[in-house]
């Protein structure tokens, strides 16, 4: 059975931006960039997994927010994704974003030049690696046990993933936002075409999402 | 947490058919209408259960096809989708089309008004069952284990449990053939429209998903 590298639910902006400049604890997608804004049309659905009233909708996009676990054993994202500190770690105190009980639920392997403990909150163990892309992929499908392996991102990881041709599929939501500058997943997403067949769904919520696979 | 009742991946023919007339053994979907036909789209994607060999696509249709059983408990099914048989049973050698390891792997309730043993097939449970839609229903979602329930049709049982207002959700894939007479499942889609949402959503295989949920 294989085992697939998948990228999901990755938002950017019209213009290819996941990402603004100066990522920071305040602003963790940088200059520009409204997180409520960009991931508004997986906030509206049933499975959005932080959602916490009953209601939400339960079309198109909620395919995409209920097929976020489906079938994941295992995600890698890059360091940028779990946190805003850049080189070493000056303390251990950092546990990402999450809180005590991260949506991940598998092992996480967080990609760093700068090793530390690894950390379990809740069903999540996030684990700290080095190494080539190939080599972390290697680690994942292990921990995924036969299961696929999710890219989370951020935009860098996914687009060293892409240069050594070790994505599977990727589910890209283009927002109606423009953002202008900062760091751009694609100038469009016609770069991909020679590997990849592509699905363009405009959904109602205003993005159209993206629907990859290889050819 | 809710459980839904759920229709999925049923398809019908532009002109709203699901089943032309005289189905029979030798055509299970009645006269003018080929299963090949109306589900080429999702016997093309990766997911698709009866798939043999590792290919497949792994755009928006697969969604639909890799959605079938996720947090599905049990399935409800009419009696013409068990069987070409119509009135009393004659014997009970017949146990479905699906062979000894149907799709389903959970219980699914047949409604039929003449009672016969439970079969067991591999993972799958068929019980026969009479009574109206909402006792039938209960039983279903208490089999499901708080999991949601699948109604897998066919086109009468799907209208008899629209009319007494229980579905929550139906996925319905239109395909671009007209067929003419047969059983339908609407004149228009609009007919929904006072009690659900509805996304249209156009696939690059030639079906229009129409993806409903409760207003």
């Amino acid at each position: 059975m294989t085992q697939l590298l998948r990228v999901q639910n990755f938002v950017v902006s019209s213009d290819g931006v996941a990402a603004g400049e100066n990522q920071s604890l305040e602003q963790p997608f940088g200059d520009g960039v409204s997180p409520q804004r960009l991931f508004a049309w997986a906030g509206a659905t049933a499975s959005w997994p932080n959602r916490t009233d009953p209601g939400g909708s339960r079309g198109l996009d909620d395919y995409f927010t209920r097929d976020f676990t489906q079938n994941i054993g295992a995600e890698i994202m890059g360091r940028n994704k779990f946190g805003p500190q850049r080189g070493p770690w000056t303390d251990h105190e950092w546990q990402g974003w999450w809180g005590d009980e991260p949506p991940f639920h598998t092992p996480v392997f967080v990609l760093t030049h700068h090793e530390r403990p690894s950390i379990t909150l809740g069903e999540t163990t996030f684990h700290f690696v080095g190494g080539e892309p190939a080599a972390v992929l290697d680690q994942a499908r292990e921990a995924a046990q036969g299961k696929d392996v999710r890219l989370g991102g951020g935009v860098t990881t996914i687009r060293e993933f892409l240069d050594a041709d070790l994505v599977d599929t990727l589910h890209v939501a283009v927002s109606p936002i423009e953002v202008g500058s900062g760091l751009k997943l694609w100038e469009s997403p016609d770069e991909l075409l020679d590997r990849f067949h592509c699905d363009v769904v405009p959904s109602s919520s205003g993005v159209t999402h993206h629907l990859f696979w290889r050819r």
